[in-house]
C-alpha cells in the first residue's frame, strides 16, 4: 500500500541523494555529513578561495549551517532567529527574510548562548507548499512557505517562563516534524514532540522521564540491552516526584532509518548537577532512544551514564552506518558521547557492540562493561576519586576528565563511507566540580554545582583534538591537536577531504586518510557552525558560518569574565578573545575557474 | 630653528611617504587616498583573493578603515568604539583591545548612525609613546599607548546631553591633535578644537559661528574671496543670538599643507533645517576654513552655500593637489561639495578657480558666479522653484536635486597624481523638502523639515555614480552608474586601479583611466568604509570594512521602516534590505602567490 505519507518520506530520501543540494542539516537521515561531490578534492583543495560572503546581521554563536535546495539557500541566525532565503542564481539577493517577534527575556534562560542549530526543509505535497521549519528560542515551532516566507502554521512547544527553550534543528519524517526541547539546567522534563506537517497539530509527545504513558514505553516490548524494560522503568529510578524535574532534555541531533522506520536521539543530564539530591539511575536521562516515528513508541533504549555526576548529556549525534564488526556487517549506530566513550550499537536491537574512550585523557571511568552476563553490563565503571557523588556536596572534586562539556558536545561528527572513518571534533578539557544543594523555582537555574575548566593536563596544552575514529574497533586512527575545542561540525567528501572549523575562526581542510592539513583560512569570527557543501552552476561550494559562541565561547558571546561564570566555561577559554571577536557571517568557498576548468 | 614640534611634524610627513604603511585615514595630509604600491595593478587585479578576514564584534555602520604601521594594524568600530591592535606578523592576534565605557544614550542623539571614521596615529617623541587617538561617540578624546592600549590621557570635547557627539577621525599636526564635533541637527555651535598631544590639554577652540574671538578671525587679515571679512563677519549674518544654535559642525575630513602650514576643513549646515527661522547668510556655516594649526587663526574662508535651505553641509574633504589651470600650476584645494558643485580653489589665498556641477542632475542652482567683480561672486544662483525658503514653511518643495545627503556626503574621494583625476563616490538622489517651525530644547532634535528621497528622475534609475572628475576644468571624465549611493571612500593606486565599495557590499576595482570594471567581490555587508592598502611581508593588501549603515543605510542600521524616518533617508534606500544585512567585518585582499611570484 503506497500511502501519501510514504510518498513524502520517499521524496526527502530521494532529495538527499542529490549531492548538489544540502537538504538537511545532517546531510542525510543517517547523519553522515558526507557529500558525493568531488570537484574539490585533496589535490586541489589547497587552491580554495572565498567565493562570496554574507553577514547575517546578528552576533553571538552561529551553530548549524545553510540548507541548499536548487537555486535557494535557507538559514537562520541565533536569537532572534531570523530566517533568510537567498537566491543563489541572482546576486545572492535576499528573496525573503522572516523575523520572529520573540520576548528577549528568553535569552536569560538559555544555558549555553543564543544558538540555533538550523532550519529544516519539508518537501511540499498536495496543497502543502515546500516548507522551512524553525524552532525558535522561545520554543515556537514555525512552518514557513519556502517560496514566500509566509507563516503556514505555528505551534508552541514549551514555556520559557519555566526555562523551556529551544536550540535544535527539527527533523521531518514522513508527514511529521519532530522537535526536542532545552532546559536541563532549569529542571525541565525533556521530551520529543511530533507535529503534523500539514496543520502543526501535536501528534505525540514522548517524555524522557516519567510514567510509561508519558515516556511512550511498552514495558514488554521496549528493551534495554536486549531485555524488556518492565513497568515504570523511569519513575522507579527517581525519588518521589523528582522525575518531574528530571531533565533528559533533547537538544541534539536526530537521525532516522527509513528501512527500520526508527528515529534515534539522545537525552541530556538529569535535573540538578548535584547528584546527591537525586539518588538512583535517573532513567531515562543520558539515554539513546530508538522510537517509531508514527506514534513515538520506544523500541529500545540505552542509558550511557546512569546517575550522572558530571553533566555528561547524552544528546550527541547518532550516526547510522553499516560497519563490519568481527567479520560481520552490522547495521550500527555510532555515538561519540559526551562522557568520553564512543558507543557502537546495533541500531535494530540496541545491542552494545563497542564502547571505547575516544580521548585517552578520559579518567572518570575505567571502562564500560561489555559482558552481557555481568550485572554491570553496559555500565561505566566509575573511578571513586572522580565521583562527585562519592565525594559529596560542597566538596571540590578536581582533575575530572572530560569536563562537563565532554570529550564532545553538540559539534557533530562526519562519516566517510569511503574510509569508513568517523571524523570527530573533540574537546580536550578537564574540570573541577563542586556540587551544592539547590532548590527548584520555575524559570530559575536548577544547577547546583560550581565548575572550572582547563586544558587536559600533561598533554599538548591545547583544549581540543580533531580525530579520525574507527568505530568498528573503537580506536583513534589519527588525532590533530587544536588550541581550543573544535566546536564546529565536520564535513567529509568524496574528494577525500574532511573540513572543520576552529574557535579561532579557521576553516581547515585535511586529508581524509592521513589527517594532513591541506588548507586553512581565517574566517571573520570563531567557527561553531557546521561545514556544508553544495553544487550550483557546475561549481562545488563549501559553506560555513562564523560567529563565536556556544558553551565554549560563552565568555565572548555574553561578555562574561569571571572564570566560573557560564557554567564554568569562561576561565578555560579566556584567551579566545585574543584570537577572535563576535561575528555572524557565512563564508562560501570554491575553486578558481582556472582550476575547475581543468587548468 | 628646528624645534621638537617641527620634528614630530616631520616624522608624520615622512611616515606617509612609506607606502607599506597606511599611517592616516586619509592616506596623507593632502587627503589623496593614494598609494604608490603597484604589486596589484590593472592587469592582475582580476585575480585578487580574500587573504584574511576579521569580525569587529559590532554591527551597524562601519566607516573609516584600518591604519597599518609596521607589523601592527589599528582600527575602531562604531559605538561602543572598541579599538583593536592586530598583529599582522602573528596570526592576526588581537594584541590589545580598548573598550570605552560610554553611556549608550548617546546613540539616541547621533543623527546618522553610530559611525566613527577612525583612529589616528601620532608618532612618539621624547617621553611620549606612539599614540592611537580616538574621539568617542560621547566626544571623549582618548590617547592610547599604541604598544599597550593603556590610556595616556582623556579630554572631554562636548556634551551629549546637548546633542554634541562625535564621529570624525582626529588629525595630528605637530604637537597637537585636532578634532571636530557633530550635532548640527541639535543646535550645536560647531567648532574645531586642538588638544596638546602630550597632555590632552585644550590648546585652542575655533567656533564656526559667533563673535570674532570665538571663531578666531582677524577682521583685517582673515579673507573671504580675497577680501578681509571685517568685524563680526559671522554674527551680523544671523538674527539676534541665533548663531549660538548655529550649527556649522565639523564632522568631516581635515587636511594639512605642511609647507603653507595651514589646515583645511569644512563646516556643516546652519541650525534648523527650516530656513525661514534663520534669515541671513548664516556665516560661517557651509564654509571652507583655512587655519593656522598652532593658534587656530583663520587665514581665509569661503562659504559655498549661504543661507542653506537644503541641508547641504560643507564638511566634505578638501583634497590638496597642484593642478595645471589655464596653463599655470596652481596649489589647489579640490572640494566636491554636498550641494553638487565641486570647487577648485587656490589653497594659499582662497581664490575661487572652478565651481562646476559634478552630477548633471543638480538643479537647485544654475551656477556659481565666477566673476570677481559681481556682487554675486562665489554665490550659487538659486532656482526659485527649488528654494524651500522662497516656498516657505509648511510647503513641500518637490524634485530638488541633490537630496539633503548631497551629490556627495562623508564618503571621501581619491586623487591619482598619475592621471590627475579625482575619483568621487557620489549620490544620485533627489528629494522633497517641507520645512516647519521648530523650537530649541537642549538635546532634542532641532531639525524642522520633513524629507523624502528617491533616485534622480529620468536617469539610469540608480541612486549613485562613481565618477572620475577633472578638477582643473570641472568636467566628468567618466561616470559609472550604481544601484545605490556609493557611500564608501575610494582608493587610487600606482597600479592604475581605483577601488571603491558599494552599499550592496561589493568591493570593486576599476581602471583608473577608463573606469572599466576589473574586479568585484561581495563582502559580508554593505560597504561604507574607505578602502585602504598596505604592504606586509612583500605582499600588497587591500583592506575594507563591511557594515552597512551611515545616513544612507540608517533604515537597516537602526531598524526604521517609515519612508520619512531617518531624516528622510529610509524610503529611498528601502530596497537595500534585499541586498545586504547588518555587519561589521574587515576583509583583506591580496594576489595569490602564483601571481605575485611572477606566474
Ligand atoms: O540541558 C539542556 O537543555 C542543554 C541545552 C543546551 C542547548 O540547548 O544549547 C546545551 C546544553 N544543555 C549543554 O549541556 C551543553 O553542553 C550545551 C552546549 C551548547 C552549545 O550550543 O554550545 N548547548 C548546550
Ligand atoms: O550636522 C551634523 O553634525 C552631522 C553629523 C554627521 C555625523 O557626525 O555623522 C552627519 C551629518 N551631520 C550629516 O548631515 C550627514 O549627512 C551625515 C552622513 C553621515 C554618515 O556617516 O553617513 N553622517 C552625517
Amino acid at each position: 500500500l503506497v500511502t501519501t505519507t510514504a510518498l513524502a518520506n520517499d521524496k526527502l530520501v530521494e532529495m538527499q541523494e542529490n549531492a548538489s543540494d544540502w537538504v538537511m542539516q545532517t546531510g542525510n537521515y543517517a547523519n553522515w555529513r558526507w557529500s558525493e561531490l568531488d570537484q574539490i578534492n585533496k589535490d586541489n583543495v589547497g587552491e580554495l578561495q572565498v567565493a562570496w560572503t554574507m553577514s547575517t546581521g546578528v552576533l553571538r554563536g552561529h551553530e548549524g549551517g545553510p540548507l541548499v535546495i536548487g537555486d535557494m539557500m535557507y538559514f537562520t541566525t541565533p536569537f532572534p532567529n531570523n530566517v533568510f532565503a537567498v537566491d543563489l542564481s541572482d546576486e545572492h539577493i535576499i528573496k525573503w527574510k522572516y523575523e520572529p517577534q520573540q520576548d528577549p527575556n528568553v535569552i536569560g534562560v538559555m544555558c549555553c548562548d543564543t544558538v540555533n542549530r538550523g532550519v529544516t526543509f519539508a518537501p511540499g505535497e498536495g496543497d502543502r507548499p515546500d516548507i522551512i521549519l524553525l524552532q525558535q528560542a522561545d520554543t515556537t515551532v514555525v512552518a514557513l512557505n519556502a517560496e514566500t516566507g509566509e507563516v503556514v502554521w505555528e505551534a508552541v512547544n514549551g514555556d520559557p517562563a519555566k526555562g523551556e527553550t529551544a536550540t535544535m534543528a527539527p527533523i521531518v519524517v514522513k508527514d511529521k516534524v519532530m522537535v526536542g526541547i532545552s532546559g536541563g539546567e532549569y529542571g525541565v522534563q525533556g521530551h520529543l514532540t511530533a507535529y503534523d506537517l500539514n496543520t502543526g497539530e501535536q501528534a505525540w509527545r514522548a517524555y524522557s522521564t516519567g510514567p510509561d504513558d508519558q515516556i511512550l514505553f511498552d514495558p514488554e516490548n521496549t528493551t534495554h540491552l536486549g531485555e524488556p524494560v518492565g513497568a515504570d522503568s523511569s519513575i522507579k529510578t527517581w525519588e518521589g516526584d523528582q522525575w518531574q524535574l528530571g531533565g533528559g532534555t533533547t537538544w541534539g541531533w536526530f537521525s532516522y532509518d527509513p528501512e527500520l522506520d526508527l528515529i534515534y536521539y539522545g537525552s541530556g543530564n538529569p535535573g540538578t548537577w548535584n547528584p546527591s539530591q537525586r539518588p538512583g539511575d535517573n532513567r531515562w536521562s543520558m539515554t539513546i532512544f530508538a522510537r517509531n516515528p508514527d506514534d513515538g513508541m520506544a523500541k529500545w533504549v540505552y542509558q550511557m551514564t546512569p546517575h550522572d555526576e558530571w553533566d555528561y548529556d547524552g544528546v550527541n549525534e547518532m550516526i547510522l552506518a553499516d560497519l563490519e564488526i568481527d567479520g560481520q556487517t552490522r547495521k550500527t549506530l555510532v555515538h561519540p558521547d559526551r562522557n568520553g566513550f564512543s558507543y557502537t550499537l546495533d541500531r535494530e536491537t540496541g545491542e552494545l557492540l563497542v564502547a571505547e574512550k575516544f580521548d585517552p585523557a578520559v579518567n572518570w571511568a575505567t571502562e564500560v562493561v561489555m559482558d552481557p552476563s555481568s550485572d554491570q553490563h553496559g555500565r561505566p565503571q566509575v573511578v571513586e576519586e572522580f565521583s562527585t557523588a562519592a565525594n559529596g556536596e560542597d566538596v571540590n572534586t578536581t582533575g575530572i576528565c572530560p569536563a562537563a562539556l565532554g570529550t564532545k558536545d553538540q559539534q557533530p561528527s562526519a562519516f566517510s563511507p569511503k574510509t569508513k572513518l568517523f571524523y570527530i571534533p573533540t574537546n580536550h578539557v578537564c574540570m573541577d566540580y563542586e556540587p551544592f544543594r539547590v532548590s527548584y523555582t520555575a524559570g530559575q537555574p536548577y544547577v547546583g554545582a560550581t565548575l572550572s575548566m582547563y586544558p587536559a593536563p600533561d598533554s599538548h596544552g591545547g583544549m581540543g583534538n580533531f580525530i579520525a575514529w574507527d568505530a568498528a574497533v573503537g580506536e583513534i586512527k589519527w588525532s590533530l591537536p587544536e588550541r581550543f575545542s573544535v566546536w564546529s561540525g565536520a564535513l567529509a567528501t568524496a574528494g577525500d577531504v574532511v573540513f572543520y572549523g576552529t574557535l579561532e575562526g579557521y576553516l581547515k581542510a585535511v586529508d581524509a586518510e592521513t589527517g594532513d592539513e591541506l588548507y586553512r583560512f581565517k574566517t571573520p569570527s570563531g567557527i561553531i557552525g557546521n561545514v556544508t557543501t553544495y553544487e550550483h552552476g557546475d561549481k562545488q561550494y563549501v559553506a560555513v558560518f562564523s560567529g563565536v559562541g556556544g558553551w565554549a565561547g560563552i565568555g565572548l558571546a555574553a561578555g562574561l569574565t569571571d572564570p566560573t561564570a557560564g557554567l564554568g566555561a569562561v576561565g578555560g577559554y579566556a584567551s579566545l578573545k585574543n584570537y577572535t571577536d563576535l561575528g555572524g557571517q557565512l563564508t562560501v568557498f570554491a575553486l578558481p575557474d582556472r582550476v575547475t576548468s581543468g587548468q
